[in-house]
């Protein structure tokens, strides 16, 4: 039991919970017999969706939950109160070791919230980042921090950076992955306060691979691994990816139906494009852990479907099996 | 003379210089009688490449200036050691009351420490903000600030809404334009400390029609006409807007070159896509004002052509006529 992957999911969170939730367990499951999921939520509900699937019944098990958290509730409120919703249910799993990890949809400040007070830092973590992979010309990076801590101060960026870095060598898979801080200029001098602090910090630590500043303009071509950044602008930065992609492909679409002409290459083109823009499609990555917690916590979009669902608990065996927290540990401790 | 718009156009400044910017000085001129332009920098190169046009040489002057400001050099030296750059020569112009705006492609760093040096600040006005219009879906926005002022504080950020609001309304012909701060949530409770701040200051003014917040995800929906931020994310919102849309399309053309299938379809697409994609095309709009100051100053981007020039020039016609700084300069006093 200790070699197999348990992840507890919240089954409600999520606009398309429970079924895409219930949908995502299975493909998981299916996919790998390393992972057990815990489908945690209204356990009726949860039982008449598993009934339209085949799976190994040994890997899914409901745990009863029979609150929701909603997105537009005050999470610190929401959080105290609400001790038999999914979020505080699957969270308390991670924090009695009954599960490793807990994969949500919901709302995104119930999830800050519940990990920290719930399951709770490794010592020595000032602020746990919250740290997406976002597409990029040669593959993905992983933005941190992007929405958990906002008014940072410059140790904590100097954790965020060792933290992605670790993550992003060891879940992804880049060998010395290069780190940077998003600036307002290449130059060393640039930057506001907070990026001013930091660089001179980040330049002189041994264990990560430190690039020094990219532009904004910069990050969409991959030209670093790890992108180090404030909540602030780490919230900017993915939410402008989200919707500057989808403007941009609409006004194509749009563009391709404007003539006769046009419409018959739109159907010759369609799938050699579709093909290209699912790579460009943040869905396909998983969802975005919280680090640097007492075991996982990852926050997939509030419209996960079930592939990004699937891939997230997917991403929980590699963080375990590669010793993600271990190395947190370690390499925050050498620091004190 | 004094109907007569007056522009000094930084002859030297930009990656395509003095080729691009002579072409959209003569641009300008052919197409609007109401124009005369300085060509600012040196008078052999530029004199060179106006033999080549065909203008009224009385909407077209030389001044000459020996010496070049590069984009690499500390801008408050730079400002201070180069007395006969073009951007300082230029500058002074304006300051003179000589020219009623100066347009340049050049450093950005010494154009805006020039603008607050040489040029001057409206009394009352705290910061003049950098206020680039973006595409989006519904047409262009205003984004203030993207690169000015670093660490402002609220009561900059309420000028900037105030300036930026007058533009809009103005320049650009929106009436009524929708005012929002940049936030990393829709609602009111969100944000670092400095939206927090902000937030109730905005909402208090009766000039202005503010909207609320606005995610990073609605920008390129245009949901709010004057999009207000502190320097650091506007300047992060305007260079990833520039990557991302890059990587895109590239992403796009990409994808239609890997079938012979899709090369056909992308053969027949390609008239119709080329006008939607101008519509995203930033250059059409010209260049980013410098708000606030006693006369007008305008930054290009440094990749700018002809076109863009030329349209950065005519764009100071409309921002002398609509009397923008008097607007500005009433506002600014009403509230002392």
């Amino acid at each position: 039991m200790s070699d197999m992957n348990r992840v507890a999911l919240d089954a409600m969170g999520g606009d398309h919970a429970p079924f895409e939730m219930v949908k995502g367990a299975v493909d998981a499951v299916n996919k790998d017999k390393r992972v057990k999921v815990f489908l945690v939520g209204k356990g009726e509900l949860i039982k008449a969706e598993l009934e339209k699937h085949q799976f190994d019944s040994s890997q899914i098990e409901i745990v009863n939950a029979t609150e929701v958290i909603e997105t537009a509730e005050p999470p610190v409120n929401a959080i105290r109160r609400k001790k038999d919703s999914s979020i505080v249910v699957g969270m308390k799993m991670v924090k009695n070791k009954e599960a490793d990890a807990f994969v949500s949809a919901g709302s995104s400040g119930a999830i800050l919230v519940g990990g920290q007070t719930l399951v709770g830092r490794i010592k020595g973590v000032e602020r746990p980042p919250l740290a997406p992979l976002i597409p990029t010309a040669k593959g993905v990076s992983l933005l941190i921090d992007c929405g958990a801590n906002v008014d940072a101060r410059p140790s904590h960026l100097v954790q965020f950076a060792k933290m992605g870095s670790i993550y992003m060598e060891h879940v992804v898979g880049i060998k010395d992955p290069k780190v940077a801080i998003v600036n307002i200029g290449a130059e060393e001098e640039k930057g506001n306060a907070l990026v001013k602090e930091t660089f001179p910090m980040l330049k002189e630590l041994d264990d990560i691979n430190f690039v020094g500043s990219i532009e904004a303009r910069n990050i969409p071509y991959g030209d670093a691994d790890v992108i180090v950044t404030e909540a602030f602008s780490g919230n900017v930065i993915l939410k402008l990816y989200e919707g500057l992609g989808a403007v941009l492909i609409n006004k194509i679409k749009e563009g391709m139906m404007t003539t006769t002409r046009s419409k018959i290459g739109a159907f010759m083109v369609k799938p050699a494009l579709k093909e290209t823009l699912k790579t460009f499609d943040a869905s396909e990555y998983g969802g975005a852990p919280l680090l640097g917690l007492r075991g996982l916590v990852v926050k997939t979009h509030g419209s996960a479907t079930a592939k990004e669902v699937s891939n997230s608990i997917l991403q929980c065996i590699t963080f375990k099996e590669q010793k993600i927290n271990e190395k947190i540990m370690e390499c925050i401790q050498t620091e004190q």
